[in-house]
């Protein structure tokens, strides 16, 4: 039982948009992850929770863009199609389910599993 | 769907060790809760992640204590006693499976049920 220093977590991610397992709370998984530029559009089997550390995050929806501040969060249900971009280093911590993949339903050179790592 | 600001969450709650439901993630919730003084022993059939977002929180072990500082996180496994200590005011995040309770195994005065609320 060791405890987690965020920055120290981002600190030693050198790869944009591959969320990194942080921690494991009974069947969910807590992932940091850096983002930059524009990721693709996708959406999830499960519920997916962004919480903004560092950074502004912009989540594009197909009917209208939500803006993300450090100290926020956003729930995105299962389903709804989105696509993260960041203009500037993101910092963020994903809540989802163990075994979601970053890339959801849309497979691709982007797609990253953390477990194999 | 609509964000959520920390700060405001925290600004709503009045009365501390009441942990209120923020967000939901499948079968998971997040809940805010504002902490101050001592807490009493107990644990829980679950997992818990405590995320400090301000203030720092000790947490006491019966083998040692641990402290957290803002931007640090613990996950404390099912089924360890543990026991909060703020000596001023922290605001936590919690994560943890729909229907924890604040108190574990350790129903008394303190006992919350954000559900109820």
């Amino acid at each position: 039982m060791e405890k987690i220093n965020f920055d120290e977590q981002f600190a030693s991610l050198s790869e944009y948009w591959q969320p990194q397992i942080i921690a494991e709370v009974n069947d969910t998984h807590v992932k940091a992850v850096k983002l930059k530029d524009e990721f693709i559009w996708h959406k999830h089997e499960e519920d997916e929770m962004f919480l903004v550390i560092k950074g502004t995050l912009t989540i594009k929806f197909r009917d209208r863009d939500i803006i993300l501040e450090p100290g926020e969060s956003l729930t995105i249900p299962k389903g709804v199609e989105h696509k993260p971009v960041a203009d500037s280093e993101v910092h963020v911590l994903l809540i989802e389910p163990k075994g979601t993949v970053n890339t959801g339903d849309a497979e691709s050179e982007w797609t990253y599993h953390p477990e194999s790592h």
